[in-house]
This record gives C-alpha cells, sequence and structure tokens, in this order.
C-alpha cells in the first residue's frame, strides 16, 4: 500500500501512560455478534490499531463460547437488546475485564471509539459507568463538493469525493469513513446542494456502480450514504415539460428513477434538497407550495425507506436595497410556518442557525419555536465561508452550543433546539442537526490544522450535546498533539477565544455582512448595502441597525414570548444581538458604559490586537508541535493577522468617515 | 462566397441622389499608379463597389496613356510627388471631370474614402477644393483581443482575429481593413498588451503564415500591424533566467527573435509594450529604468524600421488606501518625466488621456506637458470600460477633443495635446495617437449600434483635428442610416448629450472610481475606497475629494503654470474637475450657487430623467429605422435607464446618510 498523503486527525492513536496495567484489553472476547458483519470487521480492526498502538500490544479476539461472554479477563464485546440504536454500556466489570454491551453492530463500534478515545486520553477506566445513546437521531455532515472536484465554500482542497466528473473511492474514503463514525456521524450528502450538470445524473445508472461500492464502505462504518437533489430532474433527465410536483407524469418519472437508484444503492438514505432557493428550480416555478413539492418525493421514497430532507433556505434574493419593508430574516418563518403539520414523516425540515446565513452572530431562526408538527433539523456551517474561511481560527462549538440551549418557549420545558431536534419536544423521531462540512484532500483534511477541532466537536457535540466546547477541545487537543500542560492550555485559550475574537475585528454587534460579496473573505463594509441580497446595515451619520422591531419589519414578532418582548426592546435585547433587531445611535450608551461608537472602535482594536496574541501563543509552544504543523499554522496566523487589521482599520474608518465622533482614546483612525 | 454575418457600418453604399448628374465619374483614368498594387486594386475595387452603389453605374479603369492624365472627362487619379506622403488633393478640373492626386497609393486610397464620403454624404462636389494631410502621423487601434478569443473590457462578442489559441484571417479581415482605412487609420495592434500564454509566442514562427497574411490584407489598406510584446519573452520563450535589458544573452536574444520575426512579417510596424504594469514585468525587476528597457527594443528592431511603443501606465498598483500620500495620479509623472531625452527616435511613449484610467472626466496628463525631448503619443478608450460599457451610450469625441484642445504651455504656441502628438510642438516624427478599441464580432461590430459613432469619430479626428464632435456625428449619421432631417436630429441629440448624461448620473465632479471593482460597470461607492488601487475618494461626514494641491499630494505642481495654479486653486479649478484637484465641505457653495451636496443630487436626478429622455427620442423615431437595429438599441437603452436609476439612487443615497444634509427639493433619496 502507499504512503498515505493524508493525516489521520485525532484517531492518529499514540502510545500513552495508562495509570493501570490495561493489558488484559488486548483480549477481546465477542458475544452475540458475528465477526463477519461489516461493522463488526471495522471495529476489530479499529481495535487491532488502536490498542496496538495506545497499549503496545495486538489484541486478539477469543472465541466467545469459550466463556459464554463471562470472562473475568478481557474487553468483553456482548448484546444487550434493552439497548437503543445506536447506544452502548462500558462497564468494569472485574479487575481485568471491561464490558462493552450494545444491541447493534453500531452500538458496538460507537462503543469501541469511546474505548479508545478514553484510552488515548487516559482516563482512568476503574469504573467507566458509562451507558449513552446519541441525542440527535440524525448526525450529518453535508459537503458541498462539485463532481469536477471543486468544493463550493471549500477551504481545504478539492473533493476527495468527486474529480473531472468522476467519483471517487479509495483508501481515503475508508479513513474519511473510520474518522467521522469515531465522532458519531451517522449520515452523509457527498454532492453540493446546488446539483447541477453531471451531479444530476448521480441518481441515474452512470455512477451507480462507485455510488454502490461508497455506501458500502459507508454502511460499514454505521453511516448512510444521501445525496443532494436537482429539483429539476424531470425537465433536464427525463426531458419532461415540467417537474410540478403534482403533476402525474412528473410523479410517474420520479417513481421510476426512484425504483432505479434504490435498486442501486440500497443503503442509500435519501436526499437533501434546495429548491426555490437562490436560483434553484423548485415547486414555487408551478405555484406550488413547500410541502406539495417536498411530500411529492417523499411518497415516492417512502417504500424504500428514504428521508427527504428539504432546506429551509427560501427568501426573495433579488431584493430591492431600496425596501425596508421586505426583510429577509422574515423569509424562513414567513415561507414554512403556515404549513406546519402538513409534511409527511419521511420528511425533515432542515433550517440554517440563524435566519440570515451563517454570520459570526445571528439570532436563533424563529422557525424553532414556529413548528409543532413538522420534523426539524438544525443546520450548521462548520466551512468557515463568513467565520474566517480556515484562515482565521473561529472554534465555533461556543458558538454551537448557544444555539443548541437557546429557548424556544413552544413548551414549558423541553423547549431548546436542542430539544426539539434531538425529538425530545414533540416525540418525533426523523429530527437531528447537520453541518455543512470543513473538509477537503488537504493532507491535514481541514486546511487549518486547528480547524479540525469544528469537525471533531461538531460530532461530539451533536452525539451529545450536554458536552461543554471546552471539553471538547480538551478531547480534540489530547488526541491530537502530545503536549505539555501548559501548551494544550495555551492551544486551548486559542480556542476557546477565537470566536470572540473573530467577532470583535468583523461586523459589530450582531449586524453581519460586511464583508466582500461573492468570495466572503475580507471587510467591505458597503459590499452588501446596495445589493440584492437582503442584507443591509443602513447605517448613515447618526447611527447603524435594522429596526426589526413591532416598529419595524416584525421580525421579532417571530418569536414566541418572552423572546418576542426580549428582542423588541433595546434595553433587554441581549447587547451582542443589539444591530441586528434595532437601529442605534452611535452616541447611545451601551450596558457598559460606552457609547455604541465607542464600542465599535474598542472591540476591533481589541480584536486585532487579540489575534496577534493567538501567534504569540502559538509561536511560544513551537518546540512542542510536529515539525510539519507549526508552520502551516502560523503562516495562517499571519494572514489572520493582516485580515484582523484589514477589518478593524475598515470597519473603524468607515464609522469614523459617517460620524464623524473621535475616538476617546485616540487611537489612529484613517 | 457566403452572406456575410456582419454590416458595413458607414461603408454600406446606399444609392444617394446628388445635386447635379456625377456619371462622368464612372471613368477613371489611372496616371502614375500601377493597376496592380495592392492598394490601388482595393481602391478600384472600392470605387467600383462605392461608385456603383451610390450612382448606379458601375466604373470602369481606361488606360491612362490614352489621355496622359488630362482627361477632361472622368475620375482622373494622377501622382503629385509634390504631397505629403499620406495626403491627398480632390479638384474639380471641369465641368465632367475631377482629379484626385497623391504622392503614393496610400493618399489614393484615402482619397478615394473621402470622394466616397462626399457622394454619400451628398456633398456639393461642384468645388471640393480639398488638399489634405492627415495630422497625426500614427493613428492606431489597440485591441485587447486574447488568443482565446475574448477580448479585454471588450462589450461587442468575441475576438474577429483570434480564437482557442489560433489567428483568424478571413472575409471579415478585409472588412475590417477597408472599415478602418476609410477613417484613416494606418496601425493597428491586435493583441492585448497583456501578454500572456500564446500571444507570447506570436513573435515566434507559430503563427508565421496567418501574421504574414494578415499583415498583407492591412498593407493593401495602407495599415501597418503591430503586436503586443511580452517583456519576459526570453525567460518564457528563450528559457533565459532573465529578462535584463542590459543583459548580453538576453539581448542577443531579442537580436534573433526579431530577426526571425521581420523575416516572417516584413510589414510588421513594432510592439506595444505594457512593462512594470499591473503585475506585468519589466525592467523595474532589474533595476533598470524605462528608458533602458525601451531602447534595448528599440536598437534591436531599428534595423528593420520598427517602432517600440512603450505605455506609461507605471503605477503602484499595491498601494495601502490608507496612505494619503502616495498619488497615483502622480505616477506616470514621476516614473517618465526625469527621463525626458533619454529615448530612442523609434521609441514612441503611449500616454493615457488622464492620469488615472480613462474616467469619464479626468484632466489631462501632465505628462504631456513634461516632456519636451521624447516621442509621445495620446491613448484613448473607446471601449467603454468605465463609461457604459456600450450599454449605456457615451460619444466620447466631445471628450477627445476637449483633451486634444488642452494647453500644456510647453512653449508660448502650438502647445496643446493636439499639437503635440501630431508632431507640430517638438518637429517631431513618430507621434500620434492610439485608441483601445470598441470592436467584437458582433453582428455590428461594436455591441451598441451608436457605439459605432466612437470608431468613425475617433478615426476621423485622429486624422484632422479640427473636426468638432458635431460634424463628425453628423457625418456618421447620413452614412450609417437613411434618415429624415429630423429624425438625424434626434439622434445627433443623442449622441451629442450622452457623455453629459452619463457624467451626471455617475461619479461627481472628476472624482471617479465609484464603480463596480472588476466588471467596471455599475455603481459601488466604496467599492475602491479601501482597496489597493490607488483610488479614493475620501468622502467622510463633512465633504468629498481629494487633496492633489501644494498641500495635499502635490500632483497639481506636475503641471506647468498658468495650470499649476489654476488647479492648485478651489476658486480657478475648472468646477468639473474640482473634486479630483480638492476635498470640499457638502455645504460649500459651487459657481451655480448651489453647494456641493445639492449639486450632486441634482446632476443625478437629471442624469437619471436624461437617460430616460434618450429612449424617448429613440422611440420617437423607430419608424425611420432599420428593423434590426432599433429594437437592438431600444434594449441597450433600457438597460440605461436601469443602470442610471441604480447609479442616481446608490451615489445620492451615500452622500445623503454620510452628510445627512436633506435634498431642497425633497425627492426621495433613500
Amino acid at each position: 500500500m502507499e504512503k498515505k498523503t493524508w493525516t489521520q486527525l485525532w484517531l492518529d492513536y499514540k502510545k500513552t501512560k495508562t495509570s493501570e496495567d490495561l493489558s488484559f484489553l488486548t483480549e477481546i472476547i465477542l458475544h452475540g455478534f458475528s465477526e463477519g458483519h461489516p461493522v463488526i470487521q471495522n471495529t476489530l480492526s479499529e481495535l487491532q490499531l488502536g490498542i496496538g498502538k495506545i497499549l503496545g500490544a495486538e489484541p486478539a479476539v477469543k472465541p466467545a463460547d469459550e466463556c459464554e461472554g463471562k470472562a473475568d479477563r478481557g474487553l468483553v464485546i456482548i448484546k444487550d437488546e434493552e439497548l437503543p440504536e445506536e447506544g452502548y454500556k462500558l462497564k468494569r466489570t472485574g479487575q481485568e475485564s471491561v464490558m462493552l454491551s450494545a444491541s447493534t453492530e453500531k452500538g458496538v463500534l460507537y462503543g469501541t471509539f469511546c474505548l479508545l478515545r478514553k484510552l488515548s486520553l487516559a482516563e482512568d477506566l476503574e469504573d467507566p459507568d458509562i451507558c449513552t445513546a446519541p441525542e440527535n437521531p440524525l448526525r450529518m455532515l453535508n459537503h458541498w463538493d462539485n463532481m469536477d472536484g471543486s468544493i463550493e465554500r471549500g477551504y481545504s482542497g478539492r473533493s476527495f469525493f468527486f474529480n473531472n466528473g468522476e467519483i471517487i473511492v479509495n483508501e481515503r474514503t475508508r479513513d474519511y469513513a473510520r474518522l467521522i463514525a469515531s465522532i458519531g456521524i451517522n449520515a452523509v450528502v457527498i454532492n453540493n446542494v446546488n446539483v447541477f450538470g453531471e451531479a444530476t445524473e448521480l441518481i441515474t445508472g452512470r455512477y451507480a456502480e462507485p455510488l454502490r461500492k461508497m455506501s458500502e464502505i459507508f454502511a460499514g462504518y454505521g453511516i448512510r450514504l444521501f445525496l443532494s437533489l436537482n429539483f429539476a430532474s424531470p425537465i433536464e433527465l427525463g426531458n419532461l415539460p415540467s417537474c410540478d410536483p403534482l403533476d402525474p407524469s412528473v410523479i410517474r418519472w420520479w417513481e421510476e428513477q426512484m425504483r432505479t437508484v434504490f435498486d442501486n444503492i440500497p443503503n442509500l438514505g435519501g436526499f437533501l434538497v434546495k429548491a426555490d432557493s437562490e436560483g434553484r428550480p423548485g415547486p414555487f416555478t408551478y405555484g406550488r407550495n413547500q410541502a406539495e413539492g417536498a411530500n411529492m418525493l417523499a411518497k415516492v421514497i417512502k417504500p424504500y425507506g428514504g428521508l427527504v430532507i428539504w432546506r429551509c433556505f427560501v427568501y426573495n434574493c433579488r431584493q430591492d436595497w431600496r425596501d425596508r419593508k421586505t426583510d429577509r430574516a422574515r423569509a424562513g418563518y414567513d415561507n414554512f410556518h403556515e404549513m406546519d403539520g402538513q409534511f409527511d414523516e419521511n420528511v425533515i425540515l432542515q433550517i440554517k442557525n440563524g435566519p440570515m446565513d451563517f454570520q459570526i452572530r445571528e439570532p436563533v431562526s424563529p422557525l424553532f419555536g414556529g413548528m409543532l408538527h413538522t420534523n426539524e433539523m438544525l443546520e450548521v456551517q462548520i466551512a468557515q465561508e463568513y467565520t474566517g474561511q480556515q484562515i482565521d481560527l473561529c472554534y465555533l462549538i461556543p458558538m454551537f452550543k448557544e444555539i443548541l440551549s437557546f429557548r424556544t418557549y413552544v413548551k414549558e420545558q423541553e423547549d431548546t433546539v436542542a430539544d426539539i431536534i434531538s425529538g425530545r419536544t414533540f416525540g418525533n423521531r426523523n429530527t437531528g442537526i447537520a453541518t455543512v462540512a470543513n473538509t477537503g484532500d488537504d493532507s491535514n483534511w481541514t486546511g487549518h490544522d486547528l480547524a479540525a477541532a469544528n469537525l471533531y466537536g461538531f460530532g461530539r457535540l451533536a452525539w451529545d450535546m450536554n458536552l461543554t466546547p471546552e471539553e471538547i477541545a480538551k478531547e480534540w487537543i489530547s488526541q491530537t498533539y502530545t503536549l505539555s500542560p501548559d501548551a494544550a492550555k495555551n492551544v486551548l485559550w486559542m480556542l476557546l477565544h477565537s470566536r470572540e475574537i473573530y467577532e470583535d475585528y468583523t461586523s459589530p454587534l450582531g449586524i453581519g455582512w460586511m464583508v466582500n460579496p461573492s468570495n466572503h473573505y475580507g471587510p467591505s463594509v458597503n459590499g452588501y448595502e446596495y445589493d440584492r441580497w437582503g442584507t443591509y446595515h443602513r447605517a448613515d451619520h447618526l447611527g447603524v441597525g435594522v429596526d426589526r422591531t413591532d416598529k419595524g419589519t416584525g421580525y421579532a414578532q417571530q418569536y414566541n414570548e418572552p423572546n418576542a418582548s426580549m428582542y423588541n426592546d433595546p434595553q433587554t435585547c441581549p447587547e451582542e444581538l443589539l444591530l441586528f433587531f434595532h437601529r442605534v445611535l452611535y452616541r447611545t450608551r451601551l450596558k457598559s458604559g460606552k457609547t455604541l461608537i465607542q464600542h465599535i472602535y474598542d472591540s476591533h482594536f481589541e480584536g486585532y490586537e487579540k489575534a496577534q496574541e493567538l501567534k504569540k501563543r502559538w509561536e511560544s509552544i513551537r518546540d512542542e508541535l510536529p515539525e510539519d504543523v507549526y508552520p502551516r499554522v502560523l503562516e495562517r496566523l499571519d494572514r489572520q493577522i493582516s485580515n484582523a487589521r484589514e477589518w478593524c482599520d475598515q470597519v473603524n474608518s468607515y464609522f469614523y468617515r459617517i460620524s464623524g465622533i473621535e475616538d476617546e482614546k485616540g487611537r489612529t483612525i484613517y
């Protein structure tokens, strides 16, 4: 086998000093599961690799009938039908025995990765006493990979799924599956939600062979393959004159096509659909609503157990900047809220975390509190489209935690976003969480080495939403690098402060969008101000911000009480979202006692300063870092500092020029 | 022959009612010129076509020996060695005879086109009494065509010179040559000044055959072919480690290469070079100055009579927007002024009309008054990169006239730009005028049908700089369309007001650059404000404009007196350039009595209104226009109106928001 040109990230098992002798783990007793099952095969390989490297001794499987699952030495893997489908139990059953029980092979796989993580982290195995199951039924990655090999909003090289119109299935496909299974991901969409050209043909026979192969590799790691679908396929592939979801000939075409797809790829999980969004075709074209579009597909694929994941990113992207009544933030709720209860059981609405588009600070989408009888999935984006593009460091797990713990007041309790997407709130089964992935074929997978913490963190958080950003970061650091406690603390500081730093030097107080149009990196305060995208800050010489209260666009009223009132009043609106909800004068005092304009100046200078501190901390631990990693990250930190300086100076200069108000501290503004 | 898919523009000879019977012109007597000379052949064909169509009777050539050039009936073409090289004389020598005399075949050709023009315009031939020679030695088109067939800043389709890495020589090449010869163009650069890829190889044997063919067609119309040159050719083609112009091996390489080129293409006129400009390689890389670079090439090609046309578009395109000392406007003068007298006789500096880059309003480049011992050529741009991109109507001849009549005060008299580029001021021979061309393979050549008036006008003006924009427009209209006097007046109104209208709704008072970066169409007030291109308006809540006086960047001091003082003082600075030279407060009163801000509001509303009037006038003459032309122009006028509205609203809103000053007339500003 060729030498791999890619790293193993957090699965780069290293010899670890454990507090006790765990060599008994090299004896594996398998009970109730077949050694030949693909998932068990992969589990055993992983144990071989992991235990072999961590403990420095190769494990071996002992025939289960020797001990009937009651061995007092070894790692005993045993079936327990009581446990939930993907759950597992890890228990110290004796001085020299650990029991891993699960009801399914997937549970065994997840339990195994948990055990290996504990070993890697040198955690105490005295009494692990873990009994866990994932909170989210679907834990999904959305890759925006195009079939030519490019990746929309990809910052880590090219696709490892596609090249030149062909599908790639190789050793890296397997490592990818291992990596994401180890953090609990169970579903993957491999192609861009914007489906065009050859990608439309993924549902034809043309790519059946490699897709089946890929889906089988994935299935061996408990992962279901999904595809993004072109709603206009009946026209583009079937030569039909329309793709009206209520047209019988269109439905017949889909039935025929879907029979073929599921015949070709029996493991296929279903489809992700971006319809009526940013120029993509959809039911609106035919005067049909979103439910009619989604349900048509859902009914067609129901016999195969397929899911339709329907994105709610529907808004008018041809807005007139002069128009202050239309509010893009309202669009998701306005388009979907009234259809609550109309979607089929195997349809899931995939809702972006905020009402706009993955800005560094947005309120949580009101749709989460706006639908009581609809399957919902949260969509976040670890691809750092608006958050530094894997040049600037931005550990996003703190943001995700905030989103998940947001109370929707849709019920008296169990009403957070986490509750809703886990299915707890309404007792539904088809729910979950998805992220736009941040991977590519760069050797380190994520371009910025530290951006792998977002991939790791997403998976871990999707499984257990009670984990803290700090716990997750510590886990990731320890498994990825071998550092002294002090050095690890520096990396931890970098990760945990990075989001705040990025927010400080970019757009202030939730207003967003002060970014270069089209490439979305670097500042352009007015870049979207006179454009068609519904993204305005409305700054003038007196103040800045959008009035989204009951006196403005009324967006705040899309929330349940007390959120609606809380956002509606500038006194109670969380300050970090002040300019999202309110137009505020530059001389208005914030809670800190500072004026708004002074806050803008201060936070930007501070963000730029702290960006420099990121670099200093990285330099301080140079000696402990792998030789290739240190300069690779350093180069990005340098680019981040330049970017932070541009942001700081441009935003401050813009507001200084428009307001005419001097910085109290007399720093240079241009 | 296939039906032509392109029009004949102003050479679409139509039957014309002449005031007297001119049928005697069908007898052509050729004396002193050989019927076999390519230029004479083409002249006779043109007479055949033109006289045939205009008078409706085919002309025939009578052997000259029959009459010894003293025929008393017919068009007598006769040699007169006294006349200047490209000049001619047209004289009524009798009731039934006209004499066209010239010293060269080119003179005959130009005289013939003059005669045909007079016939087309139904001008009196009683006593034409024309004795003319072109004012500018070089009258040149610069095509920015790439070898893949695209055209940089091209708005009229694709290249008719190149496609897919190959050169096109066909029937259209000949029509192109006819068209431009008819307006006096005598030199053409066919490839983009940014030379990359295959275009670098135009000087190798690879394209020798089609280039020779093309140059022969051109030569048949008195046109010399020029090529744009890649200064880094010794590296890219010759595999040399450097292209240092003082390196003997580099010089040897050029000598060898140039011998080949001139062997291959004996008619070749020379080379246009963009060096050390916007990322193009040049002598600066090797610590050499511009003269050292240009002279090296000039010496190498001198034996072949070749010219080096060296562009002066050298500036720092990586400026920091924070830096208020560096002034891009200064760069041309700063980079070239001190080298006056150092350039070889066969080097011509090609200087853009303004110090920036083809904005709708700029002062004339101070370089024209800054060099006494250097060959200079004026470069203008009829490709409407910043002036509406052949969507918006913008007849540029009035602008060119202003530039040409600008007094440089380099001498007491004969000191205008026209004087300098014609060679009158300093008695030099290698001078002239060039324009970036606006043609492409669109059926109508220039995308917007009315943009052909810029091509026509450029040629006519280059020949005779005393012509007025109105005379030229009238000529063009009459030769292009068959209109009633009223309808012709409407088209004339459209042309003559178009520049002012465009200026009114775009960036105010000479400040420029409020345009979308990269595509250069449509408004973006801050689009270049925080960028690296040296193009800033510096607007804040009090005022706008760049201080280029002696208290600012000192640019005004690059002019000779009294210009320097005139520009330096806001009281004497021409108001249309006020913001180019001065920072002005919004409440400052202009000569009209209006405040600056009110002027901005008024001119923008007015420009938008007048753009609508353009359309009304076009609609009013619908019945008289060719069926294909009317809707093609109408569609562009509609796009112009949308564009004008965007400009008007964005510029007004920007200045309203930043200044907080209300429009006195209470119109809607956003």
